[in-house]
């Protein structure tokens, strides 16, 4: 096996690189996941999460991957036979109405072209002929991964109220989580559902809901059946730390050390930091003469750009370039999307050093695949960095 | 806070003590898991950990805690309103009965003085009666690790025979895969369920589950919702070593490394050990003159010991003291036991010098606790450990 | 390769088990060791260290193991041609006396029959003759790993005042410095040289060498060549947390850290947990009907008890059986008691049930190899231990 | 304090980044270093670190900085008042000079304006008139790590077979070893001096020592007082995989394991991506438009490119802004370069984007220190990398 000198960049948009402190924290000895200094962990766990959701509603803590938390949200809230809005919008959304499907629910599905996310208005629109309030929940992914575009979930949560509906608004934050802004509380969001190993850098294998009140009234008549989801013996456990069975505890290790990294770090300086190295990674694809898959200027992501490769140019191709020759790797196209985009991740635990580094990457596997493009990208974004160096948020 | 010393002592049964060549391969830097080289990891460790299972069979790997193997073990071959047997004779065999019970599933309980698993008998005798076959599975735990009792898996396979009932035969081995002798094939297990954090030496965090051809037969019919715990997806991409949302990566680092200890010290010669220091604990225990919870010889379990304290003297005051003076975590009693009983776990990680710390534990614990019992059960214990080092299984 | 299972019991008296913490702290990533984060570090740890000692005056650390230390002591404070004290009470006294002849030191040299250590009678009546105060310096070993006895620190030096004598008091801490009292400033020590691998938890490669204003004073004129020991650069560059050439960058990280556990433990609580290992282990001794070699109780070390197997009966083949059965690695007898001694050392990041664990495997292995002994030796430590159970130092 | 999110840059010449294979090498629970398993390690890797140094000769590992070597190189080969050729031509040149002064040799130096290395002409003429053979060692630094200058060893060996002058060359490695070609043999070294914090990947705290049969036969008359440094018990001790001291046996698993990815990578493998990146640092270097202090294109250091800021432009002032700004650092200019250049270390666990990140940093700053330069240095060198990417030696 030949040895690959250096630290491997892995820019894919999540799982993300882990801080070493994280991984140290993690590599430690286990614990009695019932004894006093872990249930004393997973009470601090608990309640210092909230304020990542910007919420003061409980969080729950599930030992599985984020796609755990999405069928969490629908099948304590929901019975067999209820329709739920869904999104055409990219994959992950997609992947969130089959699921919805697969668990005995009707869909209502709204489509974009793939490079925006649903309009307000076109969810107004829809939930306002809805007069019977079939609608019992909208499935809204706020940063779409597939495809590097952020839905406008105050926006939406102000068309719905217009609509006067009573539909749950539940959000997949699963790759904003930690890297954008997301409003639980404020917003009127019911049912929000987030993952480890993007924003919050960790490994994956915790998956996080956060349930309004309205939610866990929900909750109380739902019929879907559930055991390992039920919240009812989650919550109840959580007020002494403990969980209904074993939790994932070397991540709570680990957890608690992203938690710390993210207080010191400031949550607001991190959101800044992740929309500097979004505008700053889209200056190079421009310089570059590339396009990126997001049409749309309010949706930009801030964790993930996906980048159309010209029209004959193999994205895959590309990707395996740069993976073989400079040791990074990159997200693939999804779904329709496939082999005709690149997404470059730039979110978690990432700095301005990492980014030149990686659109450094970019650019040389650009002209080792004899890619069409200018060069220079990366001075373009050099330009944006060295401009915003030092940009906090105010105290 | 006051640093302790020297290793903590990890003796619940399960989590276990995780060695450091596995914490260290668990912090990893974490990869792209579409990318080639965690694929490649992927398909490894689905091979590898069949004969763990003595099995040619899949074993699908879910980034989840050993319940949700339960539910998936359910959901994917059951169907709303199915009668299970299940066992009332322990608290986890009680638990997974609950399960099946909120999934909308009739149980046909079966019950013990928790002092003994299932008789074979009696399982034969209530599947006879069974003739129109409405028991379409066995719910059985292999080691219950609430008590120390073994169910005699292959016995109960062979009354299942005589019996002449087509149930499927489903065991959670969660707490004895990598401690006990367990034979999937063999035995003609149709769905078994284990775990990431007890023989396998692993943090929680995947559930394992064995499926037989009978097993995968019944979920093409059975119509109980299922999309998180889903086979069908989970067994079509592990050809290639995918999955089909995120998996708990890390833990796939960890998993090598732990089928690479499996490989070093011999399945075989890990029974053996966990046997050899069984038997010590009880002669310790015996010693003492107290008495382990376990009353039938012939299904001690290999993974952990539980012991009565004498009526009247607190179990788990006696647990508090040796937590606090010796800095070693021994397991409740659970359910009907607590307070009546510990458990000395001493399976995963584990050889006669910790055993004897262990044990050295207890014995100065019952004197401080004045739980009346005699001195010395340690060098029973000693004498044991002394006459049968060294021992191997056969090549 | 065969794995062995659980944790390996590493009880020479010296390098002993690093904590975890430790570990971890070493294995993080460098830094610039010019960079203010560094030498930041460095002013911390040479400040933090001084308590260690018991001292006010700075001592220095050099990227080396301990025995560099003894060399630094001396020829930064004499001159060719010099006379020094040495001793001949146990190997480690025997290599520093051989060190000081090869410098082109003459040495006075007192002999004991290795049971005991140096009297300070015989060093008053010694240092009485020299009248003419040609001995520059008495070269002691505080604690002797080779054979687990202590000198009487304090008692030495009252009997050097007594005698008036100028000599400079020079003290290897080695195997005592975290373990056992130590008192630099009260006990007119001018020299005291530590290493990294005993009572400090560290790996090996740091020396520690502390300076009283009158070695300082004497280093003005010492005429021994010196450049990489030179304590002028050393001391000239530590007010800014600077050295004057690369230091062990790593091990400040890990020192910081066992400065924290040892704060976190409390140095006095520390030395009564040595102490009581120690008894527990001399009573194991005692029961077993084996002979310790130190044979005077006021000089029973803390950290090392050395152990005589009977006549005829090798020690080296006890050790041997013990490794190989038990995991466990026992000192060698070392110069003349080779074969005939074994050590255990019980220092360092150690507790009471790993004690347990260790006196279990001396007795197993004195069984194995048949050694007349008898048992439950084990029990009488543990009876020790639980009386003093919790024991504190007064607040 | 302020969490900086991902990886800090550590760019100076030495200490460089420690590979994570390395860090968790070396953390693992240490060994008694008498025992057969530390033994097996110390004959390991004594053997396989000679073809680092392309030498068949006995190589010694000393627990200390590459600063001992030094003075081990010194002491085992010379006498009081003997004679060594020195060069005043960079900083650690003229600090080894320094220490033959200290030990009380007498030194012949040959000066350049350091931005050269000292020419095999010069050598010569100077060996050529020292008819009766004063000088008995010359002490070149093979990579003056303070200008980024390497000595032409090869011509120089030639230049003192011209002279038939029989002094031993000494050969300091320190920053060379494991970077930039160096063969022992071939070349007629008699002493070699490396460390192991730069090539070689690991922390400090191991000097090698390389010895010629000539050196080792000047070291049986070589009248120096040694003894801490003395080669003869080393050597005595070292065909057993022991050591006259306790050696640093972490570093020793590191250093294992930095052999491993040695041997993966390819010694010669790793010379060309250290000559790829330091040119294509110097292209960048030229594209902004400055000057490296290393005049003589046959000397350009492989390790470390050192570059004057213009007149006027503080050096430490770049440094600083970039360590603040973008949490790389990088060397300072040393000695009479003082604040006048800084230093870019592109050695060890290095590999493309990593050098794209640095000089992506290093133009950054360049902008907000407002140091006249032309912008786009980033792309010359990224056209170089990407031009000779893959580039691997002939098999």
């Amino acid at each position: 096996m030949a040895y690959h000198p250096g630290r491997h960049f892995l820019q894919v948009p999540g799982p993300t690189n882990i801080p070493d402190r994280i991984l140290k924290a993690i590599a430690a000895p286990v614990l009695d996941h019932r004894g006093p200094e872990f249930t004393k962990l997973g009470r601090e766990v608990l309640d210092r999460i909230k304020p990542v959701f910007k919420t003061r509603q409980p969080v729950m803590i599930f030992p599985a991957s984020g796609t755990g938390g999405w069928e969490s949200a629908l099948v304590n809230t929901l019975s067999p036979g209820d329709t739920v809005m869904t999104f055409n919008t990219g994959q992950f959304a997609v992947l969130w109405e089959k699921m919805a499907k697969q668990l005995g629910l009707n869909v209502h599905t709204l489509t974009t072209d793939w490079r925006r996310g649903p309009s307000p208005e076109s969810i107004e629109a829809a939930l306002a002929e809805d007069k019977s309030h079939q609608i019992k929940a909208i499935l809204l992914v706020h940063n779409e991964t597939s495809n590097g575009v952020m839905s406008r979930v105050a926006e939406i949560r102000k068309a719905i109220d217009r609509a006067k509906h009573p539909a749950l608004l539940m959000v997949d934050t699963i790759s904003s989580l930690g890297s954008a802004d997301f409003r639980f509380d404020e917003w009127g969001v019911d049912v929000a559902v987030g993952g480890s190993q993007k924003g919050l850098m960790l490994p994956a294998g915790l998956a996080f809901v956060a349930v309004s009140e309205k939610a866990l009234k929900a909750s109380k008549t739902a019929k879907l059946p559930r055991a390992f989801w039920d919240w009812e013996p989650m919550l109840a456990n959580s007020t002494g730390g403990n969980f209904p069975y074993t939790p994932a505890c070397n991540l709570f290790f680990g957890l608690k050390e992203a938690l710390n990294l993210i207080d010191e770090e400031g949550l607001e300086n991190i959101f800044i930091r992740h929309s500097r190295h979004a505008e700053a990674t889209r200056r190079a694809v421009q310089a570059w003469g590339l396009e990126t898959v997001c049409a749309e200027p309010l949706e930009y992501s801030q964790s993930v750009t996906a980048v159309f490769t010209p029209e004959g140019h193999s994205a895959d191709g590309l990707r395996k370039v740069i993976l073989e020759r400079f040791n990074m790797a990159l997200g693939a196209g999804l779904g329709k999307l496939a082999d005709k985009v690149f997404r470059i991740g730039h979110l978690g635990d990432f700095n301005d050093l990492m980014l030149a580094g990686t659109l450094g990457g970019v650019e040389m596997g650009l002209s080792l695949s004899n890619i069409p493009h200018k060069s220079g990208g990366i001075v373009a974004a050099l330009d944006h960095l060295s401009a915003q160096a030092g940009l906090r948020a105010a105290a």
